[in-house]
């Protein structure tokens, strides 16, 4: 309880920092912002806010089974008023590039991913590093004794504790082959599939013994690529734990003292969704 | 300066005191969650979240000359395997919903929805009740004089504030009709548009005057529906300052003190996109 205490502060005055500073690092045009410096002042130790998300284009991964991410265009100039005007429609399965599965994925009559309380999507987390296993092995199982080599040195993970995987593998967004084993496309390539994933009773290690509130990682499925019965998938979502899937930037993490909030698309009735998803990282990281 | 910091560290406390809780009030399936109470424990008072975006389905509201949100069935049932599986794809175009503007929707070369800095995003906000204005005059603008008239009784609005315009209109939603002034549909159906909006010179002035960083109201538009000219967001958009349209539950945000988290689907090169975003409001309030 001690370590539950310390670790939700600890991310809490992050913020804490963060917002009572009032004035922040990054107002101006950014190209390429996967971070947010936000400088001290004031209160404030000073914070970052990392991204966690891949940003949707023709490249995004989705499984092999899967159309993509389509942009299309309906305006780009000046118009008929004289001013300037942009717009685009989009089409996309709910199941690819930086997503949230809802229970609903794979357990009948669970959560859909509008239904998903906010406070599984928000809160505390821990950033468990298993990219020497995974670099060895790219079929890896995060199992239950990577956790408990983890809490050896970081402490037990705390009651509620949002619960993010770090196997490596977002180096290699958004190449296919070296991301998830194969470039392949179609039902054919899904029996090429390897990449790292949580181990099923690890999984309801998790849940059980930790009452984690979400986990996620950086590979494109909780289950790894050889799995067939998806029990990870299915074991997380009878207990009502949703999985968060191709998470960006995981690299750029302490293991503990962040704070993480993880917003899908509210799409009623749906298995799932594009997830924005946002790390905040106090300076004394 | 002793007003913005004392409602920076206010919106700031009320989310240590959630994180710092450690447990929290809605673990269980929720069918229709729009808020989330976080019990009070430990250091905490207690926090809401408050879910500030529509679910998207085929009632979601979209221009008149915008086709909708499309959901389509990819599986629903057991599979050959023997386990429940579900899934869906969507279509949609990049405004409608609860969605952001991104500047490039208005201002050529300006950020895409992809580009803007999570700062502007992630903050404290202020929610300006408009609402006796907006039901006397439905295409009421929203002007520097009622924002003058909200900080004689507040205090200024602190550099950096996301500012919530609350019309009131969300309300209706989704009744096409009462929200937006016709639920008929095509270019002709655009000139019969009549719901509130941000008064163009008042966009200047909380830009230029109060610094904000985002602005978003319960509406379908950041300029009032007669607008054919679009200045607001012309003017916005010049700036560098994004719009939140179509927000929901702005009745029970307080009009200071809560955190805003605003998370919009990270669409490479968009002009705008789907929007999550929750308000975290100190139990004080």
């Amino acid at each position: 309880m001690v370590m539950l205490t310390a670790m939700h502060r600890r991310a809490a005055l992050g913020l804490l920092s963060m917002l009572a500073s009032g004035s922040y690092g990054c107002d101006s045009v950014q190209k390429a912002s996967t971070t947010c410096a936000l400088p001290a002042s004031g209160l404030a130790q000073g914070s970052t806010v990392v991204d966690l998300s891949h940003a949707f284009d023709e490249q995004t991964i989705y499984w092999p089974t899967e159309a993509g991410f389509v942009l299309e265009k309906e305006a780009d100039g000046v118009t008929a008023g004289g001013y300037y005007y942009a717009s685009n429609k989009f089409s996309a399965p709910e199941h690819g590039g930086t997503h949230i599965d809802a229970p609903r994925h794979f357990a009948q009559n669970h959560s859909t991913v509008d239904q998903i309380p906010l406070d599984r999507l928000i809160g505390p987390a821990v950033v468990v590093d298993v990219t020497e296993a995974c670099a060895r092995d790219r079929d890896h199982n995060v199992n239950v004794a990577d956790f408990e080599a983890w809490e050896r040195t970081h402490g037990t993970i705390p009651n509620g504790t949002i619960v993010l995987i770090f196997t490596g593998f977002g180096r290699y967004w958004p190449d296919r082959e070296k991301y998830m084993g194969t470039a392949e496309r179609g039902a054919e390539a899904v029996k090429k599939l390897h990449f790292p994933g949580l181990d099923p009773d690890a999984a309801v290690w998790l849940v059980e013994k930790r009452a984690i509130h979400a986990v996620g990682l950086d590979t494109p499925s909780i289950d790894h690529g050889p799995s067939t019965t998806f029990d990870s998938h299915r074991r997380l979502f009878e207990r009502e734990v949703p999985a968060f899937e191709n998470i960006a930037n995981l690299d750029q993490l302490p293991a503990t003292g962040t704070t993480v909030v993880a917003l899908p698309m509210k799409i009623k009735g749906g298995s799932g969704g594009p997830l924005r998803a946002v790390a905040i990282v106090p300076k004394a990281h």
